[in-house]
Formats: structure tokens, sequence, C-alpha cells
């Protein structure tokens, strides 16, 4: 019998840009055997699933520099959760999206990877050298804007998805099928 | 005749204690001659009074490793005043208040700072040397946490403002006045 | 038979305080059936060795509000692994030491999570709730400043080791047995 | 007689992209009338002259996520400053360059903002809307990876200063102007 992984992706999507990057994760992830991707949109949340989950990840647009207030009223809400632990020991991992190519997205995956860590969870980054930096370089290449600690997602701000890059949805499929592998080899406590 | 200059203070506050520091804050500044200072307890803001001002100070409780959500609401909510550079060159300054000596006031910290430059405004941290890291230091020093970037506030999480030390209050109302003297050496523009 | 796992801790060290840190780390880790920890102490290291680790626990003296010189070359050193991506998937973690109870230990432990990240290596934080924070908290508490994402410590300026407190040592110890857990945990690839 | 204001500009630089965008700050700071900027190319730096500047901006490359090595040598001898508070109330800025669209820039900002901050020094930041992040965005927009906390700079990896674009170094004019406009306005102490 094959054990079932569950990953939970709760995120905050404002005009629908993080919303489609969180399905082109849960895509990635759900690629794995044995592991399910759930989507929850801030604020829609499922308490107890996310208490079931053996990975988070979170995702939020970057707005004036920062996760955005639906993502900040559940982080606050989730200090229930630190309280009692219960999130300790799981997986995770983070998302941004913003409009700029650099911006302020490194100081949105901070607030990710602290959140995270004040709950115990164990954090996964991205795992692709940097694109798009050489005289070769593509805004079509994998991880075209060169992110490390999560995954970094530039969509144009007077455009709907299609102002997001194939290649940058590709990252998504490929920084899900991560997390989903780095949960099953963390594996269910022993 | 003498310029009189605003200092505006926008804060959250959870349970009182970020609301107590803000007060010695605005204390500090009201010492200096020719300042004001005016308190915007949020969601309860003014904002044709932050347009006005000649600097705005923001504060925050530290919540699970970040700004509170009533404060990132405000912060979203700036976005208008970015779009059209309102606030560039006023003078900006920010405090935290958290359980823990250190936690993460910083990661609060550094938020606080990037929703300022975004805005286009002028940074001032505490000017004080550390307390309370030697043989002879004491929680009664002055900034007794060592705070550089701005003014870092520990407050007992099972008390009221009894549980915020008297050197602390003292370094809120130092803080107060820095940045009033600050906002006056900038000047209104020429 | 037992598998072995080697934790290497990688530190940069000034006046001695982050040495007797990173020793008592090496005791919670070495205490763990099963992992060996070795200390390397910068600019003295052993790049196969690393190679060769399962885990990789940096750490750094908060000096000017980030890593001394001599972590910052090693950090820089580093880049050769990088391109080869010989630690991808690596358990890693960090601790710091500073003067002040917060100072700016946070900005440290960031520079010390984004080298990691950049490495693909996965992070793991301290999971001891906050001690020192309440009207019946002291500074003997476990986890005395209140950190999150790595292992704090205040060591008075004034003084040798006889200025860091036994409890900041038992929190070291609890932090090497976490992460030499957590390396068993994740275990050898494939 | 019309005052001058010094601004000093601090730089480490491993292939030659940062001092070739050190030297852009500096030609943006030198057209303001009664400014003389002075480029220190580190390890070379003149101690007295800094003390005698009006502003100092700092710069460095991003290497594995933070500032370079050089550079972090010369944050930790620039304690003797911040013990005899030598820089207080002195303009900081910063800037940084790296192969990535986004990478880590951001980190490397936070370093120098918090060892501006250290030091007492009041920090300004870029004043430009983004660039490049709309369906009309083009990286020959100035900003072109939309900065706000300093200057960020993409140059290519596997090329000299030909690959960085000349939008770029007109962002870089335009922030030394800024910096030095600022210095001005922020005057010589009363």
């Amino acid at each position: 019998m094959t054990t079932t992984f569950n990953v939970a992706i709760v995120f905050a999507s404002g005009y629908g840009h993080t919303k489609a990057v969180a399905e082109a994760v849960a895509e990635g992830a759900n690629g794995v055997e044995g592991v399910t991707a759930t989507l929850y949109h801030l604020p829609d949340v499922d308490w107890d699933a996310l208490d079931q989950a053996d990975a988070i990840i979170f995702g939020s647009p970057t707005y004036m520099g920062n996760v955005s207030a639906p993502f900040a009223q559940f982080k606050d809400d989730s200090s229930k959760r630190w309280f009692s632990q219960a999130w300790k020991n799981k997986i995770a991992a983070g998302f941004t999206v913003s409009g700029s190519w650099s911006g302020d997205k490194n100081i949105t995956m901070t607030t990710l990877q602290i959140l995270a860590l004040q709950h115990g969870m164990v954090w996964v980054g991205l795992d692709l050298m940097p694109g798009n930096n050489s005289s070769a370089g593509s805004p079509d290449d994998l991880n075209n804007v060169g992110a490390t600690s999560g995954l970094f997602v530039q969509a144009n701000v007077d455009q709907g998805n299609e102002g997001i890059r194939e290649s940058s949805f590709a990252t998504a499929r490929h920084f899900g099928q991560r997390v989903a592998l780095a949960t099953q080899r963390w594996g269910k406590e022993g």
C-alpha cells in the first residue's frame, strides 16, 4: 500500500495571478505519485485539513513590499496552531508574485519563511540555477528571475494571466514537484 | 514665526502594549518645540492628515514574525498614496513590540522600512548605543534590547503595560524626540 | 548496521563566544546515536568533508549587523560548490551570537538561510517556544531571547564565555540534537 | 559662498560591474552643483575622508546572497567608527549588482541598510516607480527591476560592462543625483 502525502497550498490572490501560479504549483505536486495537493484560496481555509497535511506551501502576492493583508490575517490566525505546535515538523515552502522583476519579493519570502520556522516547520526552497542572466539568457528560461529561497514569479500589472510567461508556470510546476518529493523523503514521523 | 512640523504616528495594537509605546513616542516628539505629534490607532486613520504630515512613524506589534493584519491592511491601502507619490520625501521611522527579547522584531522592522522606502520616504533609525549587554548591563538601560534600525520594545505577554519597563518607555520618548529633530532638520521642501 | 550521519559545524568566531556555542551545538548533535558532529573553525575548513556531510550548520557572530568577514569569505568561496550543486539537499541550520538581547541577529540568520537555500539545502530552525517573556520568565529559561529561525545567543561583550548563560548553552545543545534528529529523518538519498 | 557637500561612494567590485555602476552613481551626484562625489574601491578606503563626508553610499555585488567578503571586511572594520559615533547623522544609501533579475539583491540591500542604521545614519532609497512590469514595459525603462530600497542593477554574468543596459546606468545616475540632493536638503548640522 502506498502512503499518501498531503500537500496543502494556502494562498492569497488579489487579481488572479497568484491563484494561477498556485494552480501550477499544485499541478507539479500532484504529478508525484502518492501525493495529493489541495488549494486553499484565502480567506477560505480548512484549518483541520492544514493540521492533517504533511506539507504546507504558503503563497501571497507582494503588495507594497510584503504579503497582502488577507495573508497577514491568516498568519495572525495561525497563532492558535503555534500555541499547540500543531504544524511542528511539517514541510514548508513559499511563493510570491509581483509586477517587478525584482521588487521586494525577497522580503515577502522572508515573511513566509519566518512564519514557517516559528511553527517549527522545515523549509524547502527552489533548487534551480538562475536563468536569464547571461548574454544568451532569456525570460523563457526556467527560474527567469533567479530565485533561491522559494518561487518568485513576475506578472505584468496591466494584464491577466496572459501576462505570466509559460517559463514561469513551468518553474512553478517544477517547484510543486520538488516540495512533493521532499515531503515524501521527509516521510511520516516514525 | 515658527514653522510647525507635523509628525503622524500610525500604529496597530492588539492588547494595548504597542499603544502605550506609541504614546511615549508621541510624548517625546511633542517635547520638541515646533513639533506636533498625532496618534492614529488603526484601523482609524486620517489619510488627509497623513498626506499633510512632515513625518510618519509606523508601529505594529510583531505577531507570528511580522506586522499584524490591521497594519498589513493599512500597508495595502497605502498603495493609492504610492501611485500618486503623496508621501515622497517625508521622514519615516518605525517601532515594534513583542514578548521576546529578540524574537523576530527585525523582520517586522524590515517590513516597515520597505514600506517607507517604496513610498520614497527617508528612514531614520534609533541612535542609541545598545544597553544591557555587558557584565554591568541591566534591563533598565536605555535601548535594553540593542536595536539599531528603529525602536524595539519587549513587553511581557501575560501582563498589561506594567509588563513594559520604564527604560523602554524612556527609549521610546528619546526615539520620538530623535525623529522630531530629524524632521526639523530635513525641513520643508524649499 | 547503523548508518552514520555526519553533521559539519562551520563557524567564525572572533573572541571565542561563538566557538563556545558551536561546541555546545556539537555536543547536542553528538548525543544522538549514529550522528557524528565535526567542528570547523574558519578560516580552517575541510571542503571535502563538507561535501561528504549530511548536514551543515553555519555559525557566525553578528558584527555590525551581519556575519563577520571570515564567514563572508567562506560564503563567497562556497560558490564553487554551488556551481556543481555539491550541497544540494543537505540539511542546513544556523546560529549567531551577539552582545545585545535582540540586536540584528535576525539579519545574520537571514544571511545564513539565504546561503543555504541558494545551495539547494533544506533549512531546520529552532523548535522551542520562547522563554523569558512573561512575568514568571527568566533569562535562565531555554530560548531566553525567543528565536525561531535558528539559534540566537546573547553574550556579554566585556566577558569571556562566563558571560554566556547556562540556559543558552542548554538551548545550543537542544538545537544540535534537533538538527541531528532532522538529519536522520531526512535520511540518505534514495 | 556655496557650501560644498561631499558624497563618498565606498564599494566592492569583483569583476568590474559594480565599479561601472559606482562610476555612474558618482556621475549623477557630481552633476548636482555644490556636490563632490569621490569613489573608494575596497579594500582601498580613506577612513578620514569618510569621517568628513556628508553622505556615504555603500555598494557591493551580491555574491551567494549577500555582500562580498571585501565589503564585509569593511563593514567589520567600520566598528571603530561606530564606537565613536563618527558617522552619526550622515546621509546613507546603497546599491548592488547581480546576474539575476531578482536574485537576492534585497538581502544585500538589507545588510547595507542595517550597517548604515547601526551607525545612526539616515537612509535614502530610490524614488522611481518600477519600469518593465507591464505589457508595454521594457528592460530599457528606468528602474527596470523595480527596486525601492536602493539601486539594484542586473548585469549578465558572462559579459563585461557591455552586459549592463544603458537604462541601468541612467537609473544609477538618477540615484546619485537623488542622494546628492537629499544630502543638500539635510544640510550641515546647525
